[in-house]
């Protein structure tokens, strides 16, 4: 995979300084047509050999460019912070907002790759990581970024050549530290990792670049002329074209399903219910508060149609936790930040570290029921986000997390009920609007959303539940119970 | 202080039950007609002793209003992230949008007032520490934010019997646990300290409400009228009086300053410059790398008038920097986000942890600068930016953070100059704009903002250093040699 690249490529100085100020120019015109456009933004990775150029390469992009729209990260050792989410957090808060270039120095590449060859990293682990990696580059492709990967290469002498004249030099012997060295001494299986992990990552959505490092001025215009390409032909219009999605199901003719074929008859007495409802709630506490839970966290999903008491029995589970350990999240309308960002990206902000709680009321699954039955997201869109948000709860559940998901199902007669009811209490009134009976009369196509969604989104790492809900006391023990017992069968 | 509401308040069942409704209806109508305002959060303070109801009022409040536009945080014991900043930090992370309720339990009193009980803080710490309080609450008055601080108050008697009376019941056992008995077993001192430091902060612009805690009718219908009230002489146009301010002061009658009495002649060749350049940045990248630096931070913050070479004098800093280990930010509009919350917390959000540096490219000193010769911002506000911005460098410093502030002075001539080269070169352009000419033509206002800013800035934790910059090459050592040396000096 290298071979072609360890020719010896260099480009003349003289060349250089002729063309520096011609690609200087193409590159701001681009960036500021991209930031203008305000549609999609660019997140380069720049990945490679020490001493191949890689820092060079990010300054000279942010001396080329108007650095005030770049946004350039570099990722060390993870943080406590970090270590207790999962892998991929951190790059998604790094990613750049719509409008703006990402310069993403080592990437999501560089921990696996290193991890692997120092052996800190399993085969069927590293495996593991491609595939979250692949993923997350198909979502990102998918939601219109331009990714460009970028890897500098370097024969094994020109490394060994470039790190001795680095630290020959009294002013730059810092550039080469006792990493550097490592990674040298280990060059063979570096580079040998490498291939293995370019060749399984390079897509047709977002191919690798190769490289040759050597040559400072080879080097430096490659990139740039590449990173302009890239850019132009995005802003004429060309997309990676997106892996097809197979169709929508179709619902089965007689129009049975989960939801109207459950048991919405059950109830309970409010003696009862009392007596039970603090009986879960010390059992819950107790739960949350145990040992084993340091190491852990909660993400409770609450959906369910109008009026079905997502909120009430929100309450009847915080009622029950350390107010210091868990968040609600209420899901309204995305912020002007999160809507610049990959769809997924205002839920991963929230995911809770170890001993902590995230409770969502409503959630990611916005997307394949109101945007798919409003027609807010286009089919493709609503299509690709089963696989991309079980991919997301099974990173939640690999970093430690539990991942609860209700379902709080109700008849049609019931929520009759309870809108005539909000209507009649002061009160209640907010609740109620015309959002509310227009969705209402829309019932079956959202009733075949969400069988779809249990269907496609009940993995064994996070499974739904779908509690009868016609009578709120029985649907808020339920919810405990079922709440404990995932908990106690998780820890 | 706690003595009239000791006399044991009592509210019936059933005035309860009847007035209960209509308190709901008045702060659904008021929380509506706030956010469809869009002007100012409220944010709620839920202290006072255990046991006194507090988590009971913030379900209430939770379960009274619409939740999905309340934003309730509870702050345990600071997780290493959060030990590593300033110890307001995560209140500022948890302020509330424009538009919403925040209801922060515990607050920023709690673990104050705890650890003067436990003997964890000394009273100059203490001191230290409601002084800080003060100017939070004082800045939140005025960006206008309404301040509800509510302390829960019982008797010794009363908490004893609420503590025996949770214990006592196997399925409320768990609310009380070690901690709460500590707190009583420590009543007597816990409420002497919390009398002072209520005493110490309850200001014209953010009293303190007392509300005695043994009766949950009385207590829950006090609090949720407290909030109504408030609400309603807000929304009704009535603001706390903000604390007056100084008149601005007077350029002096011969013009004559730091900045036009600055030498500007000062020349580096470029041979000199190569070397110096390497030779300090290596001085930078050791001081970086030292041991002492891991519970240290870096903020630079690099100011000055268009053209005066920010972006190419912050590159010669980054190049010295492991790049894992730095953040360059780059100060634009603010986002929507930003627009919802005080002044300075698009820059508290940025604040780096320890072995870290934050470089701003432009920064919270555009209050002082351009927002006020532009009239962006009222003379009020951008006059108590000068303490605002004093007080958050300090609390910076005082968490071990070196702050090192650079103010690029250049001549109008040489200004003038540089627009003309940017306009000829191709890739330069974009760095040129009718903006620039047009604030080019208001240099003396200018040059009048920078001296008071200068002046009034210029603390020991965070004096600046004003670099005459005529000269590029002169200008970008002689920073490199003054970060240095504050740094060497800080560690």
């Amino acid at each position: 995979m290298f071979e072609s690249v360890e020719v010896g490529h260099r480009l003349k100085k003289s060349t250089f300084k002729r063309r520096e100020p011609q690609l200087r120019q193409r590159l701001l015109a681009l960036q500021y047509r991209m930031l203008e456009k305000n549609e999609f933004p660019v997140v380069v990775l720049v990945n490679g050999l020490d001493g191949a150029g890689k820092s060079e390469t990010v300054n000279l992009f942010n001396e080329w460019m108007d650095p005030r729209h770049i946004r350039t990260v570099a990722f060390g050792p993870p943080t406590d912070w970090e270590r207790e989410r999962p892998p991929m957090w951190r790059y998604w808060q790094s990613l750049p907002p719509k409008g703006h270039v990402g310069l993403l120095y080592g990437s999501w590449y560089e921990d696996a790759i290193d991890r692997r060859v120092f052996g800190r990293l399993k085969r069927g682990e590293l495996e593991r990581r491609l595939d979250a990696i692949r993923h997350f580059e198909r979502m990102l492709a998918a939601e219109g970024t331009v990714l460009l990967k970028l890897w500098f290469h370097l024969s094994r002498p020109a490394q060994k050549a470039r790190l001795d004249e680095l630290a020959g030099d009294k002013y730059t012997a810092w550039r080469v530290t006792r990493e550097e060295w490592r990674q040298y001494r280990s060059y063979d299986s570096f580079v040998s990792v490498a291939e293995e992990v370019l060749s399984e990552t390079s897509s047709g959505e977002a191919p690798w670049e190769i490289i040759d490092g050597a040559d400072h001025e080879f080097r430096s215009l490659t990139a740039g002329t590449l990173l302009a390409e890239t850019l132009e032909s995005r802003l004429a219009g060309k997309k990676p074209e997106a892996a097809p999605v197979p169709p929508p199901p179709r619902p089965p003719l007689d129009h049975r399903n989960l939801l109207n074929a459950a048991d919405y008859t059950r109830r309970l007495p409010r003696d009862s219910y009392e007596t039970k409802l603090e009986k879960h709630q010390a059992r819950l506490n107790a739960l949350m508060r145990s040992a084993r839970m340091r190491e852990r966290s909660l993400v409770a999903v609450f959906e369910g149609v109008d009026a079905a008491g997502k909120g009430s029995t929100i309450r009847r589970i915080t009622q029950a936790l350390d107010a210091r350990r868990y968040r609600v999240i209420p899901i309204a309308a995305p912020t002007e930040e999160e809507r610049a960002q990959p769809y997924l990206w205002r839920f991963w902000r929230h995911v809770p570290g170890h001993g902590r709680a995230a409770i969502f009321d409503r959630s990611w699954y916005g997307r394949v029921l109101v945007e798919r039955v409003e027609g807010f997201a286009p089919e493709q869109d609503w299509m690709r986000a089963y696989p991309e948000i079980n991919d997301f709860e099974e990173q939640l559940a690999g970093a430690g997390a539990i991942v609860a998901k209700f379902w709080l199902a109700i008849t049609p007669e019931e929520q009759l009920r309870r809108f005539k009811s909000r209507e009649a209490t002061a009160y209640k009134r907010y609740k109620i609007g015309p959002d509310d009976w227009r969705n209402r009369k829309k019932w079956r196509a959202y009733e075949h959303a969400v069988v779809d969604m249990v269907e496609r989104t009940s993995t064994a790492a996070a499974p739904w539940n779908v509690i009868t809900s016609d009578d709120k006391l029985h649907s808020r023990i339920a919810v405990l119970k079922t709440l404990c017992t995932t908990i106690e069968d998780a820890l």
